[in-house]
């Protein structure tokens, strides 16, 4: 395609038969137009298609990026012949370039052809794969429902993957199970909340975050139309992939030399341990002292204290460790546990770092995923257009 | 006093007339027990004394920490000869770390003989520039109030000035003028307010951060006792004073080799303006572009856009310049404006860079300050208490 060099710029996901669908598309004011354009696609529960170009953003890109947005989307839904508004695109890239429609179009024949080599009849599993040439971060899964094997697949695409953005984070999952939109919404923003929401490579939102997912019943299960155990089936699996294709796009953060996993327990609500959660692993401070393994716990206090959320500092537990299941005892009732500073710098120095905050406060809890901040995620950033 | 090595570690403010004092302190949850024991002493509008200490943050530190803040409250009001409760104290440096009581005290007591020295004849200034020792933040001004003339002095310390800790920020003012004390306490409130609270280095509130203010009326004036022209004059010098401060914090950041001032002009409201600056100032994607001066201006709209603020991208006016009065547009009404990238690019290598967001939806504005992000900040944030 030629946007940037060395890299597809495009991927595909197509579904034979029409699938019920659901999306989830960032809170930011600014949004690119794919993002304005997906909205309205969704809006029926229903898609066939998922379109996806990098290299350009298509934000703050006015008329003529709407405009290249629509025809990305027409021309997916000409080649596959599938109505337009069952057409899901989205972007990634650099923001306020004019868009590359010609490009792009040229992409998606290139993919659709592709596609019809494999004759087409790849299930969804198969298409997803065709789409790893240009995301690496994928899962898959698959688990019964009543006596049907369900398929799940996943791709996303999070900070520093393809080329460094906005932190733009794209996932797209399909499934062949038979469900209801409705309740395909209702699980998709749930694990999203849970998974893609609590993770933070810089703490930016960006302009063009979409997470989606299209389910075409082809497993052949008896369609799911309320929330019985065979939903909740579906959610845990659906969770667990979410929180798969979360952690990797952590792993794989800008300049990521370590992946954090923040547990905070015992809090008042969930919404306070996740927001305390998002505040500390989002603080330069913390991720600058996990990337230096710098037993500097002070900054993980200081942090959760100015989270928003109202605890009592004299009784929190504070744990460090290489996993949740070692970890050293820092503070007790909020006072320092003499001489374990020098234990911590041991525990810090694995690659996977298991911070625990136990409130004392109440039984709710909440976990979340960072990294760390590295000299090389400044020079990624610090030379990103030119 | 040895806690740290090479630097004086005590800073001592002293009025030898009793003082109307009013101060603003860390919104943290998790508070210094400095903190907790000034909170108490200002509580009553009066002071005569500041003393603190780097090195050790007296943070996390339990019933030992408050011991040892209240040590430093009686050593220094026993040998000044004035109430413990005129006495603001403050700490800054590593939290959870044991306090070192007796060095502090020691050092106090040096600083008060210092003091002596002097004759204790010196005004509150010259007392001011006693701190400057530790202290290299300061300002002065003077003005009239009918005939008299009023000195103002003040001190600040900054995230990287004595060194690297949670970014603490304290600063320190002397006034001669007599104003009642809730006056004081309102115009303090304000102007941190529109300065010290619009400043940002990497986003963590400190469990330190203090802004102390006293004022003696040693310069004869009629006491101020309602908002009448003499305290709008009185106020404004205050405000400048603070303004200077905060951006020497700032300039002074860990790493910072950039000062950036951002206006958000026609904002529905000063909150909303206020609000877009903290998120902007405060995104690393931003702060590390301006580091490498790399004309990336969609961060700036992406990180605007996630400001909780409602406003239309599409009316957005967007300018970069080395000053507010030479600046190159970038966005009208929300379209890139052609060729403005390497202008831009030109512009951005000043180290003062002045970012406005014109937003075109009332009347309202802001400004603030904040820093780029550095290799360096890294560095110094990595290998903290190493």
């Amino acid at each position: 395609m030629g946007i940037k060099s060395k890299r597809r710029d495009l991927a595909l996901i197509y579904s034979e038969k029409p699938a019920s669908a659901a999306a989830v598309f960032t809170q930011n004011v600014v949004c690119a137009e794919p993002v304005k354009l997906s909205r309205k696609h969704v809006a029926d529960g229903k898609a066939q298609a998922i379109v996806v170009n990098s290299g350009n953003a298509n934000a703050c890109t006015g008329e003529q990026g709407w405009k290249g947005a629509v025809a990305m989307a027409e021309k997916t839904a000409e080649l596959l012949d599938i109505p337009v508004e069952d057409v899901i695109v989205a972007s990634t890239g650099l923001i306020g370039e004019p868009f590359p429609t010609e490009k792009v179009l040229n992409g998606i024949e290139e993919s659709v052809h592709k596609l019809s080599d494999r004759e087409m009849a790849g299930s969804l599993t198969a298409n997803a794969i065709l789409t790893t040439d240009t995301f690496a971060k994928e899962g898959f899964t698959d688990f019964k429902i009543e006596d049907t094997t369900i398929n799940m697949a996943g791709i996303a695409k999070g900070s520093g993957m393809i080329h460094p953005n906005m932190g733009t984070m794209l996932a797209f999952i399909n499934c062949d199970l038979a469900i209801d939109s409705d309740l395909l919404d209702e699980a998709l923003r749930e694990a999203v909340n849970k998974t893609f929401n609590m993770i933070t490579v810089d703490g930016d939102t960006s302009t063009n975050d979409t997470v989606a997912i299209i389910s075409n019943g082809a497993a052949g299960n008896e369609k799911i139309t309320k929330k019985d155990e065979r939903y909740e089936r579906f959610y845990r699996n659906l969770e667990e992939l979410c929180q798969h294709l979360a952690k990797l796009i952590v792993s794989d953060g800008e300049g990521a030399t370590k992946l954090v996993e923040y547990r905070v327990e015992q809090a008042a609500t969930e919404e306070d341990a996740r927001q305390i959660i998002r505040t500390v692993s989002d603080s330069s401070l913390v991720k600058t002292a996990i990337f230096g393994t710098d037993p500097n716990w002070g900054r993980i206090m200081g942090a959760a204290g100015r989270a928003g959320v109202d605890f009592d500092p004299e009784k929190v537990d504070l744990f460090i460790g290489s996993d949740a299941d070692r970890s050293v005892q820092i503070l007790k009732d909020g006072q320092p546990v003499k001489e374990s500073r020098s234990d911590v710098k041991k525990e810090m120095q694995a690659s996977n770092i298991t911070v625990i905050l136990k409130l004392n406060e109440g039984t709710a809890k909440a976990v979340g995923w960072g990294s760390d901040l590295s000299y090389e995620y400044i020079r990624i950033n610090a030379e990103y257009t030119t």
